[in-house]
């Protein structure tokens, strides 16, 4: 597919893309700018009230500008056998803090509440991806070992990262230090699945484990986050700011119940309504009759006061292919097809979003700097415990636990939800701690590839 | 690839989702007005301030609503052989005044500024389909009939707009005229493409000649929509309120530099963007490149004062297939199958919203029933006269003189834009003129196929 392309030419390529886009960042810099001013007043009045050009113009250029930093980043960290995730944060922590050496370019993005909106709903798009990726049978299916390693990889990061924030952070809120707590929790199956792949690994006992117990992680990790949103929304909405154990059962029994339910019936309904949909006069029905789906379930989440994404994900979980036959049988494509170029749209807006929030100068405080260091350590170490829970034998251990490590995007989206989460008036985590988590997650998932290609190639036999 | 069934189960199938529709309406009522009131804060908080669940999920729900009502409107129009999208805009019409009998269910969609940005981008999306549709050779291509066809029919619907307009309301705006007239001259070539290709007439001289002038009369609008829009910013910066014949020539001249520069230089420099875009590292970059060319042309034109969507209709017709030849020998698909999916999710939240900002309760006054009696049939009467324009013999005139009656999506599009446009602190238009305007579209629009077919199936040879 890919033209094969000599590597000096590449470099070449790489350093005019560099330059290309210093040139763009600078003359857009002047552009943006006098613009944003001319146009201040209108993004402001943009909310409040329709506006023609003014508002929906800066949005076009937001995301433009979003679209293309993604692309480079995405497309140097590849260059670099990274994933490109990563690229499209980097990118947009660069750009985000441009600001510190003087350029104001990038500085309107963040003012823009529609952009705001629309990495949202990327985000749902996202974990609607990931839900339809994997199976409920698939994951009744994984082995023991992949439970108990996804168990192991859920305590003892849970507990390890809650330590590390109640150290450095004695006066904080105990809902901040078990946000933290779980931004630990959760593996990225996305970044380490595309690593297996890339070295050939994918089809041994090693990756069905990881593979297995990450897609465990991951519903785990967002009943989790479901449980810490429902009980702050319990803690705001109650009068004393305190939580008792009740209140825990309560939110725990509700984010499950949300889950079984939604599963359950879901899974009962979604081929009626897919039938009735396929009935329908129209074009474009299988898509936004998903959209809707999808929309709706996560709509249902909020409601219940967990985070949407907890029912974007259930959403993908519920819908399988057999569940929209009568579409199939019309010769239409897969809900997968109709999803990816909506998520090739919006996704990057979230990761480059997810960038630009993180303000750098909080690391010229030292205490954030170790915090960061600390919580990096507590992430990885604590997905090593995860190899205890492997029960077959000649299974390489080191390789699951390193295998574990990456955060990726739902560690991301974690700290994305915790920083806009607010108990009395205050936000859950702060901008500077909200910095030392994206860190965390970068470097996690920076060296998780490198070191697993590793240990797997390391002897082709493992121990 | 459609299944048969027969009529009867069809017409059950339509009762029942006609009451599926409506419990669904009655049982979100409830649902939506508490969470509403819940959120009403939140809801304008979320413009101001990163917030979580409540703005995600109140748009979410929107959405969802809005898909909703524009698949059923558009099934039920479809059903009754009209064009799906004039079912998503009655579809509008009729939530957006359920309030009028007491329901105030759908009343939050009006206040969720980030719907409205999502249907501005929809549009921008729609318009660069339509460009990508049509081809700069095409255009060419057209004989001297749909060049003469195309004029005939701005010119004089233009100025019998105006002319209406300016008889109602003799205290408005010049510029409330001018795009009164705007709004009769462009004709939708989507759905009189689409009755032609039903009957099995897209092969006749009749076809061409309409379709031909259709896609100029879509340029020519568009530049015209550029040329108003250049006026009012241009009084609006101005000191005075006024606008002197040199302004119009500048503007005039800017607006078609803009098309010319935009196409020539597109011409020139998209193939050299796409080639490079295909050398990235990444998935999607297609996409990505395609929107992001779309996106800033269109905020190119937002930034020298024309409407958005010309950029959006321009970059669709600069593009060709041949312009991402390496894209393809990649084995990407072609941009309209990655465009569509986000058109499908996009464009019915425009069409609906429009419909929902209808104010049917301005029809109380007997006044504006008059203005758009008499709207509608200066819309109808202007473009007969489209007719004399044609050169061949043999050709149904009458067929050429009705296929370029209805307004569609473009006469929308101008209207949402000249409700939103602003002279001296008042809409150049306000909301009954809108509502008229709108339903002289509707009314053009759901006429024009069964006339079309009439007159083309009466003989089978043109007069």
């Amino acid at each position: 597919m890919r033209k094969k392309v000599s590597k000096s030419k590449l470099r070449w390529l790489n350093l005019c893309l560099l330059g290309a886009g210093i040139f763009l960042g600078c003359a857009v810099s002047n552009l943006a700018e006098t613009n944003h001013q001319a146009h201040a007043q209108e993004v402001h009045s943009q909310e409040s009230a329709p506006s023609h050009g003014g508002g929906v113009a800066n949005v076009l250029l937001a995301i433009s500008l979003i679209l293309i930093v993604a692309k480079l980043g995405g497309h140097f960290f590849e260059y670099l056998h990274m994933p490109a995730v990563l690229g499209e944060l980097v990118g947009g922590v660069l750009v985000g803090n441009l600001w510190l050496i003087g350029f104001d370019t990038f500085e309107f993005v963040k003012h823009i509440p529609s952009i705001e909106i629309l990495a949202e709903i990327g985000v749902i798009f996202l974990l609607f991806e990931v839900g339809l990726e994997s199976k409920i049978s698939d994951l009744l299916k994984v082995g023991v070992s992949s439970l108990l390693v996804a168990f192991a990889g859920i305590i003892v990061p849970f507990f390890l990262g809650a330590f590390v924030s109640h150290f450095f952070m004695p006066e904080a809120h105990i809902m901040a230090h078990m946000f933290i707590g779980a931004t630990l929790c959760a593996t990225s199956v996305g970044i380490t699945a595309r690593v297996l792949k890339d070295i050939k690994k994918i089809d041994t006992n090693e990756a069905r484990i990881i593979l297995g117990a990450a897609v465990i992680d991951d519903v785990l990790g967002l009943i989790i986050l479901a449980i810490i949103t429902g009980a702050i929304s319990a803690i705001e909405s109650g009068a004393g700011g305190g939580i008792s154990g009740l209140d825990i059962m309560i939110i725990m029994g509700k984010a499950i119940l949300f889950f079984v339910g939604a599963i359950l019936l879901g899974h009962f309904f979604s081929p009626k309504l897919f039938k009735v949909a396929s009935r329908l006069r129209g074009s474009g029905l299988l898509l936004t009759t998903a959209v809707t789906f999808c929309f709706l379930l996560s709509y249902l989440a909020a409601v219940i006061g967990l985070a949407p994404i907890v029912g974007a994900f259930c959403a993908g979980l519920i819908l399988e292919d057999v569940h929209y036959k009568e579409f199939r049988a019309q010769g239409e494509k897969t809900i997968e097809v109709f999803i990816q170029p909506i998520a090739y749209f919006l996704v990057p807006v979230f990761f480059v979003l997810m960038g630009i929030r993180v303000d750098l100068s909080s690391f010229a405080n030292v205490e954030i700097l170790g915090f960061s260091a600390v919580l990096t350590i507590a992430a990885i170490i604590g997905k090593q415990i995860c190899s205890l829970g492997v029960i077959q034998k000649g299974v390489n251990r080191l390789a699951i636990g390193i295998g574990m490590i990456p955060r990726g995007e739902v560690g991301l989206i974690f700290a994305g939800i915790s920083s806009t989460l607010v108990i009395a008036g205050k936000p859950v985590i702060n901008s500077s701690v909200y910095a030392a988590v994206v860190i965390m997650v970068i470097i996690t998932t920076l060296f998780t590839p490198p070191l697993l290609k590793w240990v797997l190639l390391r002897k082709e036999t493992p121990v």
